[in-house]
Parts: C-alpha cells; structure tokens; sequence
C-alpha cells in the first residue's frame, strides 16, 4: 500500500491576514488532495515579508513532503514569493525562456513592461506550471510548487501538479447528519473511534431552522472500505439509540 | 507610541484541513484586531492531533505576543485543545467550579453527562471567557486564549479579549479601485511604496464586469494620517496618469 504524501499550504498574502480578503484556495487543494491520495497536514498564512516567507518555506519543506504556495508571483512590488524561494534554497533567479515567450504571445508589445516581465523570473531550474487564464506561469521546483492566488488560476494550476502530490489510496469522507446535540452523541462516538487508529470520527454541531444537530464525519483511505463501512453503520446506531433518524447525503 | 502587538491565531481542525468546513473566524479576529490596535502576524491550521497541537503552540507563544485558538473545546473525543494547552504549559487540568456553575445551570440535570462536563475543563490557572451563546467557555492562560470554532461564539468571544491583544494605534485601511490593469501601474506603486518603511502598498487584482481591474490598498496606523493622506493621493494620479478615474469606497 503506497504510503500518503503530506502537503503544507503555505498563503502569502497581507491581504488575507489583514481580513480583507478570504482565502478561497485551501478547500480546492484540500479536495484534489483527497482525491489524487495526499493529506493536507498543515496550513499557513504569512505576510509578505521576505525573511518570514524564506524561514516558514524553510521549515516546511522540511516536515512535509510537499509544499503549495500561493500568492505573491504578480508583477508589483509586494510580490515577494519567487525571490524568497530561490534565497530558501539558495539558488540564483533567471528569465526563463518559455515562460518569457508566453508573455510575449499574451502581451502586446507595448504593455509587456520590465514590472510584467518580472512574472518570467524563476528560481534556476524550477520547471513551469501552466497558466491557461493569464499566461503568467507557476512553478515547481524540488519539493516546492509556486501557484497563484488568484482563485481561477489556482485552480487550473493545482489540478496538473495534483498527481504529483498524491500517490496514495483516496481519502473517503462519509457524512452522517441528524438533530441531535453531540454532547448526547460524544460517548457514544469515542466507542466508535476507539479501535480505528487510521480512520477519524470528528463530530461537527450544526444549528439548522432553529433545531440543534450534529454532523458525524467518518473518513479514512479508500482501501480500508469494510471499516468505514462498520463505523457509518455504528453512528447510524448511535442516533437511533437517541430516537433520531440520521441520514447520509451523498458526497 | 504603543508598540502594536503580534497575534498568531491557531485554527485547530481537521474539518478546516479536509476542505470540508470554512473557516469564517480569521477575518473576524483580524478586523478585531485592526480596531484594537493589534496585528494579525501568523496563521496556521493543524489537525487534531495532540503532539501537533502542543508543539505548535509552544513555537507561537514564544514568536508572538499572543496567541487566539480556535476550535477543539467541545464534548466530544475529538475536543483535544484544552489538554494540549495544559501540556503545552506543563499545567495540570482542573474542573473550573464558575464554568461547572455556568453548565449546571444551562443544561437540564439528566443532560449534564460525562462529555459535557468535559467543557467546564481548564488548565490550572486559566481566566474564564465568556460564552453568551451556549454557557460553556473559552478561557485565556498566559498568552494563550482558547475560543470556540462555532463562529457565533468565537466572534463573541473576540470581542471580549480584543482589548488585552491590542494596544497600539488601530490600524487604518484606505483602498482605491479603478479599471487598470496591475502591471500598468507596477511602477508608479513601487514609487510610492518605497519611502514609506511602516505603511503597506499592496496591489490586487480584480475582474468585474468582464473588465479587469486594480484595489490598491494603503494600510498603516492611525497616527501616520499624513503619510497615509500622501500615499492615498499619490495611488489617484497613478490611476489618473493611465487616464483611469480610480474610486475610493467608504470603508
């Protein structure tokens, strides 16, 4: 069984942390993730400052065997991100060449000015990911993948490295739903997680028109189906030893 | 001039992680903290995994000069914050007597199980947050301060605390937005960014209307509203030498 790969997200960008704008890239990477077989095991935000980009990049190539950046490889002065990952692995920042000429097919002539051109910079040896929105490339080079944070190119981007950072069995999720409050649920739920050391039973409180309820969350890879299988039959016990018919929207 | 303080905020949930749940709290907590005089320094989401949780902890308490958690505080056997916490401090666990009151009188005697009463669990020492909305705290302890995932109650909780994490002049955030492009006005930002080392010129893309356009977004603290007057003004000649009319929206 192929052992899943761990992925860091690292977010640059003062613009989330300031609460101005909403990251809406770590649930698409998260999903391609489950599905390509990696695991999202950590998340960070940082600012745009490049001695704390440099160190965070540092420190998660590191722990984890992949990492997803996005943010900060515009053509302006705050975007930071490809001089800091060519200092974090010490290698010099070159023009590439394809990536060049794509702004030069996308650009005309006189709006291809030294501030865009600066969006053909990348660390020596990083290999281009495309960009079908803008052009403007990302890039990946060793365990680092450079994206953009601009949520449509994002997209395009994560879903060509996705088979790279997965490998693993598929993360399934199984939700079982019903009005009733967890506190009612919680013993029964650690009876239930207890024995499964790889699958996870996270129980989530929802208030819906006014009723209070709780979404049991079962997950685990999709070669271990006979024991996701028994956990969803014990948590549909488990509600209706509460009275309470819980159900199981597709997902 | 108060020095603003640093915040990390820990978001603590494998739900956030698997894509399946949105956080809504950081642009909460950051906007909180533009008022009050705090900043917004570090993000990171981790799973529910104690060994994580701690040493986690402990790099932000050290690198900040507080740290907001949320998430984990509940009944269940996946609410693992709060001893993580105690041994990220090396604290034993009591039961808070105020937050066993608090239970005792929100939930009805043959409610009050086992699980539950597992919410009026504190580190030894910790100074009880008040939660309105469904009587189980969040507590502060040292530099760390627990709250809620649920967003109703983090917000509410936020509030409470925001004082002690600010201090230093709020944090005042001026956008212009007009229909040019990033990359024209690259240059002329870089100018007005670079005699200014404590206020921000950070530039965002956007497409409305099929059309595509730039917010440039000033922030710096209240009590340099001169440069910041300089630098707004300067952003509108920017877009005015490109013959764009820029907007400043009320904010």
């Amino acid at each position: 069984m192929a052992r899943t790969p761990t992925v860091a997200f690292l977010i640059i960008g003062n613009e989330i942390l300031s609460g101005r704008t909403r990251d809406a890239n770590l649930p698409v990477l998260a999903e391609a993730l489950n599905q390509a077989g990696g695991r999202l095991a950590e998340v960070r935000i940082i600012p745009d400052e490049p001695p704390v980009i440099i160190a965070t990049l540092r420190a998660l190539m590191e722990a984890h065997d992949h990492v997803v950046t996005s943010g900060g490889i515009g053509p302006t002065h705050d975007d930071m991100t490809t001089d800091a990952v060519a200092a974090a692995l010490d290698l010099s920042v070159i023009v590439e060449p394809e990536a060049a000429r794509r702004l030069r097919a996308y650009y005309p002539p006189e709006k291809l000015n030294d501030a865009r051109m600066r969006m053909a910079r990348v660390p020596q040896g990083a290999t281009l990911i495309d960009n079908p929105v803008s052009a403007a490339p990302g890039y990946s080079i060793r365990n680092v993948h450079v994206m953009a944070g601009v949520p449509s190119v994002f997209r395009a981007m994560v879903a060509q490295v996705a088979p790279i950072l997965g490998g693993g069995p598929p993360t399934v999720s199984r939700t079982v739903s019903g009005f009733a409050p967890e506190g009612d649920l919680a013993a029964a739920l650690e009876t239930i997680q207890a024995p499964h050391a790889t699958i996870t039973v996270g129980s989530y409180p929802f208030l819906r028109d006014g009723r209070v309820g709780t979404a049991v969350v079962v997950r685990g890879s999709a070669d271990e189906a006979e024991a996701l299988d028994q956990a969803v039959a014990a948590v549909h016990e488990a509600f209706k030893a509460l009275g309470v018919d819980a159900t199981e929207p597709a997902s």
